[in-house]
């Protein structure tokens, strides 16, 4: 009954097991490890994109950072959510990293709609010298809110931002869940829909600590890899990077681990709908029920583990995320305390 | 035969099993992991310094970047060695997250002298609001030419930089070496001898990846803390972190790890001088001899595998680093080729 | 009829008389003049403020930028106006100068209100290390709405900013129309109402080019030097600084020019009103009535300079600036023309 | 007898007749005056560049700053004197605006050599990723030893920066009394040199503060701009930058003043050689000789001012300045004192 963050899940055993076999013996330290090879190979085929180019980092935060740095100069407008991760948690890495500013673009259920962004963008950069300029697009999927974009959504929102001539970002923390929800193909969910560059997560879903930086404009690679050492974020002994990013990716892994934690998230919501509990739309593996304090407390009594959000009217917002290793009797037990 | 870099080895065997041990089950994500409590307790212990705060990295780039970062304002100067890693080796990371300016200082043998500190903290922050402020001291030990500092010659810089009113980082990405070959407690190789903020590094010495900043001023651990997240250098997985550095630094395993290294690096360095090469002071683990071009290629044809760079004379000079994974005969070997 | 900006208007005889007599002989450089002394000395007169400190720069945005960087942490939030012209107006330079973020502070007329203001706080800072810790308030007074603040609207929200531990910073580029809208005296408006850091503005008003960074804290005086220097504002032949400002707050004329300015604005403001057209609350030297693209046909035809914003139906807002050197032949011909 | 720097001079009449009659009516504001497009039209016939860009910014520091980062990435190496004014008098603010790191070069007499150069070029990132890359050559002429780089000594080594790709400033802070006392053209010391920014220097010859930034490759001057208003250096009453650059560069004005300057700095060169002082070489405005504590408190004593710092022997280092306003007079009782 640990459903406060898909981050409290240990590793799965295959990316423990290619750990441990990378451990073996001498090997080239810095990124020039053999296994980093097969993993920008991997992502290649993955991504059907024979250029593109992967780097990895060991946080979220490094890997939307270095990306939005790479893409946007300083006085850059980056366009995302309100509630955006990098907007709300990340504690200002991003203008850290690339010194632009982040233009807050509002929109129900955490997904900008064509509507809110052409706003934002006919109100930003047109005043000349004085404001920052149009710089960037940032979309994050799965959504903060636990919504999902479909690649035409994503499509329809890069398209606008091409058409002033930005590159666009996909924050992909729960990529893997994005892609089991919607049912798109790697390739469909990014550089056919328009993205430049994406974090692509493997923390939350499996993995100890890796996340990829994918460019699609593999000219941006030598810099990314700049940015990277100048932010601490090169590991010496990468092959331990290598080999999570490896054994994730290999043999569909990745969908799998994320297959099964939209599974407990639809059976949580199911279940509570079965319930008569309202749970706002859902399709991967967050929920954000609104609860009364007792319905809380009840939960919480019985061993529940997850955070709670002020909400209107006395009530709290739950937040409750399923993993890859969340198993039936986590859901079944919680939907009993219920 | 692999002596290129101690962070070319893999992680010691307690140290792996460590990290299997700490994937079981949930964990609280961000450091706040029962383990890293153990951790704390342990640097508190080992250091003698009750009060002391340790906050984890997984690179020693990001470790020295947050440690002078957190002490040292945007016009500082920070002295340290002309061949300091943070001068050389970490693309501008220092300057990158302090604003402040590095100040090189001379020394043979890659030791900053009284009288060369002297001369740099004379000529530096003399010119009122033209130039930089006197800002931090940020010494290495062991340094980046294989030699140590001994605790009172450490001593002795402090309290160069305490008369200015400025704090002292160490840079210790190979601590545990330097305690071995000096013979000096933690105590007396940091706060004792004026050090306020050391990188205490695991990642080289039998880590996966792993460093500590350890303040010896707890009042900067909360800055410490949002420097590390906005640097995207917060583990949400930090439970392994935890686990490395608990197994490191438990039952002195640390020490262990480095006097194995130290002891081969000196099996290697009585070898070639018994062989009539001349071996520079290297009393812990790296050695920087010189050679004629045939003798490098006599040894890299049998195998031998390391670092070299141009010297005088047409010379070319080696740096051949031993670390916890080298065994007696790959130091024999490499005499034996020699 | 030129109402664009108070920055179109060349500076008062006054003030160049001062710049003439300036330059006779040498005189020492880099804000060492003694002209300097007596800018301090009248500074600390007008704001009842013994131990006040303040140093010039020649541009508005120098002024916000170095006021907010040097109260606020690179990892603090800057509460602002929705339309404050440090968030809109000054592309990112508060950011460049602090690496602070901005957070927008909604408000109607251009104020912040109590409301909009506890909403913001309670809303930021509060997740521990992920976000943005509450850094600072920045008021702008005369508003960028061309509304003001009165004292204790000010002091209400500082108030509200203290009982967070956090400093306040007002943006006075139209401080002396402020003073002169409101009645209130230089120290009302900002110490005895809470406010640490004043940007002075003079440039607007009747100067060339200065502005004073005022601060009530006078032990911030030296990272504002070398936050100064380090910006590249430091004067080499600040004596042109310094004369400027001295002539401004030297005999009142500050607020004499400012009280023709506002004079002014009242007088456009109450013919237009006289004429049926509607003014939306401006007790200061600007107004922003919305008119029809016939009427301002109409009036640029007859030769009125100024600018246009989008407004709703088909409608658009302009902003009239009245300054120190505004005739009423000025307004009465822009009058006759509308 | 002032010599302690040619900023502690005034401005010349016709700069301070064009403040007067530039103040009349109203103008533009930010960069868009009328008096800028002829600025632009002079610089570009003066430097014979017909598609050369210049924006003007206040001070020197600021002139450097941001030619420099608008030219060099953040991980970019700048090479420039070991005693540049960008590396020990602008308190770090070339770093500051571009996130560069300053690589000191040595050489005597305040000239890099190309031997020096050579060196530096080849220990600066050869490292790979792990240290800054070769980012921009920046020379300065007069450099601050008071000699001059002839314009085939400039082509020399940017001849060398450019086999390695990296582009050319050249801080001209004296920029007019390098070309007096080369008798080469603007062209000639510039572009036609290998030059790709200069920064113009006005304020110390003559202006109250003026400085441009011209660009040799227009395709930066957007850049520029933004980074000069992000930095705060946009004037928003900017004709009276454009007046003070329009009267020096008019007319020859600024050569004259520099002549003027440069004639007095030899005739004093020349008189205390006559009294069998030694003076180094000199060609411009600034003389360095060094003197007994004795002549010194003489001089002293009789109204000289200038800047002593400490020297070898008991000895202490003169710096003495003349300047546009400097008169025979001057310089004969200075002659005569001594």
């Amino acid at each position: 009954m640990r459903f406060a963050s898909d981050n409290t899940s240990g590793a799965a055993p295959e990316v423990m097991a290619a750990i441990q076999r990378a451990n073996a013996g001498y090997e080239r330290s810095y990124g020039a490890d053999a296994a980093m090879e097969r993993v920008t190979a991997l992502v290649r085929e993955i991504f059907e994109a024979p250029e593109a180019e992967v780097r990895l980092v060991a946080t979220g935060t490094a890997a939307n950072a270095l990306a939005i740095a790479t893409h946007c100069p300083p006085w850059g407008a980056v366009f995302c959510h309100t509630h955006a991760h990098v907007a709300e948690d990340e504690c200002g890495a991003p203008e850290f990293y690339s010194g632009a500013k982040l233009v807050l673009v509002p929109g129900a259920q955490g997904r900008i709609t064509p509507e809110t962004f052409a706003t934002a963008l006919a109100t930003t950069g047109e005043g000349g010298v004085h404001g920052v300029q149009r710089g960037m697009l940032s979309l994050t999927n799965v959504t903060e809110a636990g919504t999902v974009y479909t690649p035409a959504e994503i499509a329809a929102l890069t398209a606008m931002a091409k058409a002033k001539g930005i590159p666009c970002h996909l924050d992909g923390a729960r990529f893997a869940n994005a892609l089991v929800a919607t049912g798109a193909t790697p390739a469909e969910m990014t550089w056919k829909a328009g993205i430049d560059v994406l974090s692509l997560g493997g923390t939350k879903n499996g993995c100890l600590g890796v996340e990829g930086v994918v460019l699609f404009n593999p000219e941006k690679a030598w810099e990314l890899e700049l940015r990277r050492k100048r932010g601490g974020h090169l590991f010496s002994k990468h092959r331990f990077l290598s080999a999570q990013m490896e054994a994730y990716l290999a043999d569909g892994l990745w969908l799998r681990l994320a297959a099964r934690a939209n599974a407990m998230g639809q059976r949580l919501a199911d279940g509570l709908r079965d319930r008569q509990a309202h749970v706002p739309e859902s399709p991967a593996n967050m929920l954000f029920p609104e609860w009364a304090a007792g319905t809380h407390a009840r939960l919480e009594a019985a061993g529940a583990v997850y955070y709670r959000f002020p909400a209107p009217e006395g009530r709290e917002r739950a937040r409750l995320v399923a993993s890859w290793s969340t198993t039936e009797a986590d859901v079944d037990s919680f939907l009993d305390a219920f």
